[in-house]
């Protein structure tokens, strides 16, 4: 088992990766108050349930089983979990726990900020996309028909536990989808993991669990390095979403759910190096290096059929668009990414163009 | 115009306190973003909106009425904000602004907690009962059907903008409500703030400015000084719910605002101080003083007919239930309470029947 530790002052966590974790009392024991609450859904609940109820055995659990997809990320479900939660008299003192994907993550984690103005909760992600990247940093979200994720708060877990062995039952399109993020925290942040990924990518395809844990544990360190210098997202945390500007007006052009959050930002990722080329931050082999890490790991390099004027329509009622101008995470090299809020329409306009090309 | 400063690192916040500052330009301007939005309602807009706009002229804002009342605490209501916001494209620097009583604070406040996780927001309290009460703090919330206040946030305003001139409008009833937590801020943490209120009680039912200014400033200290040494109601900021216990148990029972918040507590603090009698902690004689007092104020003393039984059921899922005990917040003697949780469930049913002489 590998851990490392999120910094982040009195709100300080750490993350356990490893295969067969779910099933370890001892990683929940720390944190077991008097009670429990799991939120999962009917694929994961099934599989991983039994494990974790055999880890908390002895102490008082309610299970909490939502839909299964993006959808599920609405206050309809939420004020499911508030129902069950109030129904079985959970207190203050009830540990929540996500048991699941990015969904179950985000919503859970959205619900324990908000109990009765915050419970403790412990995330143990059951996804790649999970593991490396929604689980990290406490972001917990709902999403509005006019906007993802655009009702949330920034709200730390006690604990995560990543256990690498739950992605043997991922499907392969969801394995994918994470692993665009990883190359993300590669592109955007670490040339040498770039280098190792264009190894190893064949391992991870694989599900290969000791490829898989030091996938999972670089993009964690990665990330956390981030969160813990800036957790309110004033500044460097930004640079994490590199493809995402993009990647979200995919998302919500085509229908959410319609594209796996990873597979847009794949997308995204191409748009936005094109848009360095364009700006002339990045050279034409480094655009072509990000488009064949994402081909190789079988995820698209072109967005959905959207008119390059309904992306930009998209993007401007994103929320990282500040002061009426939308910020763009650009590439200035491999691994090095930087924001950059004065970009000319017209160049967006046409890196979405050339993406598609 | 008076001037305190809730001490909370780098969450701190003043509070002014005055008459006629409500259109007082320079109070806004160190808050003030691209652009503003004022969530208020239907009776308070019409009175004070004008003032406002002019104190924010040459900044674009964007105005949000919504219903008057306690039933306005909702996800309905709320998701009407966030529509509001949406549609007017503020992003994650728009200054929320709470106009009007408690419920706009508390609605106001906890969007601003959760719009795109998380805006600056000001507090401008039109009622007593915000000004004395609900706009220190940083407690934001909306009800669930299941109990009051049972989803939100710690979510602290950038500044509270206090205008007593305000309460000039304010009806009869609403005031005395608000007087009722003032009357509580003095029974529960400092006598001679009681000897003071015993002797200008009559000015406060005159709306005297000068009485009503010292009185808010008062409890905020209070108020203030326990919020600074303990955001997140761990320990001594519990001592500030004295009379709530009961009182939230007799709003419920009763339904939703049929009993106006400050009524609640009267009552329910006539209730703690008998099961503080009961419990040998106070002398008969205290408790008339709180009978008393709260009588001059014109507030009830009697809760509603409600059984026992059932007020002991509603106290349950309240969520100051530890461990499933309730505790309660008890006097030790006028200006001292103190934090119980071996309370007799027999002793709290006396007393409610004591209460109900």
């Amino acid at each position: 088992m590998e851990s490392l530790r999120v910094e982040l002052g009195s709100r300080s966590y750490p993350i356990h990766i490893g295969a067969d974790l779910i099933g370890k009392g001892e990683l929940y024991a720390p944190y077991l108050p008097s009670g429990v609450a799991i939120v999962t859904n009917p694929i994961v609940g099934p599989l991983y349930l039994p494990r974790v109820r055999k880890a908390l055995e002895g102490i008082k659990t309610t299970e909490i089983v939502v839909r299964d997809g993006e959808e599920t990320k609405s206050w309809q479900t939420l004020n499911e979990v508030f129902d069950a939660l109030l129904k079985a008299r959970c207190g203050r003192d009830t540990l929540l726990i996500a048991l699941g994907g990015g969904v179950i993550g985000d919503l859970a984690g959205f619900a324990a900020a908000v109990y009765q103005r915050g419970v403790p909760f412990l995330q143990v992600p059951t996804t790649l996309l999970a593991q490396v990247d929604s689980s990290v940093g406490g972001k917990t979200a709902i999403n509005h028909p006019l906007g993802k994720n655009m009702i949330g708060a920034f709200y730390q877990p006690r604990a995560v536990i990543s256990d690498v062995a739950t992605l043997d039952t991922l499907p392969d399109r969801e394995l994918r989808s994470g692993i665009a993020e990883v190359i993300k925290h590669g592109f955007a942040l670490d040339a040498a993991f770039v280098d190792w990924l264009e190894r190893n990518i064949g391992l991870l395809l694989k599900r290969d669990a000791a490829a898989l844990t030091h996938a999972v544990k670089r993009s964690c360190e990665l990330k956390a390095r981030i969160v813990a210098a800036d957790e309110r997202e004033a500044g460097d945390r930004a640079l994490l979403n590199f493809g995402h500007t993009f990647g979200h007006a995919i998302e919500t052009g085509a229908g959410y759910g319609a594209w796996l959050h990873g597979e847009a930002v794949a997308a995204g990722m191409v748009m936005a190096a094109e848009l360095s080329a364009l700006m002339g931050e990045l050279r034409k082999t480094e655009v072509s290096r990000v488009r064949e890490l994402l081909k190789r790991a079988g995820l698209p390099v072109k967005g959905p059929a959207l008119a390059p004027e309904r992306m930009l329509e998209l993007m401007a009622v994103d929320k990282k668009a500040a002061k009426g101008r939308t910020r763009f995470v650009l590439l200035e090299s491999i691994g090095r990414a930087a924001l950059r809020g004065d970009v000319d329409e017209a160049l967006v306009r046409k890196a979405i163009v050339a993406a598609a090309q």
